[in-house]
């Protein structure tokens, strides 16, 4: 069975530009699942969309969102609602090194996983798997609310996939240590260590 | 040497009325600091400022404030902004059960402390105790906000204690496991087991 067959017709990957985001969109699209994309650098997206649409057959959606910004859940939400959506991954996160006290909040990962986990509590079918990390485990000094939100999502992911155990929404979280990604190479202290 | 002497004149509990917190407001009296006593039930919270005040010979104020209400951390520190403040615990919690999309949000105790970071890094004195939970640990389904809130402020703390480490603000978390306080008796599922 496909990841289509199993969760429906379309995914969303919040944070899909590149690194973990792109290859979880294209691993779904892989499957027979059509792709939206989510992500500020609408250019890139399109780029990532029109290729996996070529190389998969699927289709694919752009919508550019600064997850920073209040509006980002609504226009999610408004642009994708009469998709049947089945499968959706959180992979966006800050790096915003610097004592806590100077660094900004961002809620929305939270905002996005309670809708999403209505909508498919409702059809009873659909997938999501949110990404945290092992500062999660360690605490992130300098990065304080890196692992501070890291560890929320990945207990509130637990906790919700324990409450989903006997319906047909998987739910899981993954916990990655240091993945050289884009985005890692280019938050590091100093800069681009490419 | 006491608490004042170290700290400074002033100590706020968030979160005050029972428990915990009272535990806290009574501690920190002992040892000489005034108390600003918050929370949602003032009554409750002005015969505990009374006792405080008689007992121990220190001030009090109280702030009527809901946590859940968006304009409770500017309430705070509109009212404690003349203070000379030194120490801070969050111990206001949430029990909401139920699974995870039914549930509201809250997010204050972030902000809370973000700002009181500033106030203490600033004058380079003060302390910051903050309540966890066992559940942030093993994560808490069917009350999954709660687990992940805890588990947030715990990596949060132990993040910004490491930040703190050569300055002369002390910080730091406690995971508590089950501790029987009225507001645990009252929020177990079924009601009161008093």
């Amino acid at each position: 069975m496909t990841l289509r067959e199993k969760y429906g017709e379309w995914g969303i990957i919040l944070g899909a530009t590149e690194g973990v985001g792109k290859a979880f969109a294209e691993k779904i699209a892989s499957e027979g699942m059509s792709v939206v994309l989510v992500g500020r650098r609408e250019e890139k997206l399109q780029e990532l969309g029109k290729n996996i649409s070529e190389t998969y057959g699927v289709d694919h959606m752009v919508i550019r969102a600064d997850f920073a910004q209040s509006d980002c859940t609504d226009k999610i939400f408004e642009a994708t609602k009469d998709l049947d959506m089945g499968f959706m991954s959180y992979v966006a996160c800050f790096h915003t090194f610097g004592k806590l006290q100077d660094t900004p909040w961002e809620k929305h990962e939270q905002m996005i996983n309670v809708n999403v986990m209505g909508i498919f509590a409702k059809q009873d079918r659909g997938a999501v798997i949110n990404v945290s990390s092992l500062t999660a485990i360690s605490s992130s000094p300098y990065n304080a609310q890196y692992g501070a939100g890291k560890s929320y999502i990945k207990k509130l992911t637990e906790a919700v996939a324990a409450e989903c155990e006997s319906t047909n929404v998987d739910v899981e979280v993954i916990t990655l240590g240091t993945t050289i990604t884009p985005s890692l190479l280019s938050n590091l202290p100093g800069g681009p260590a490419g």
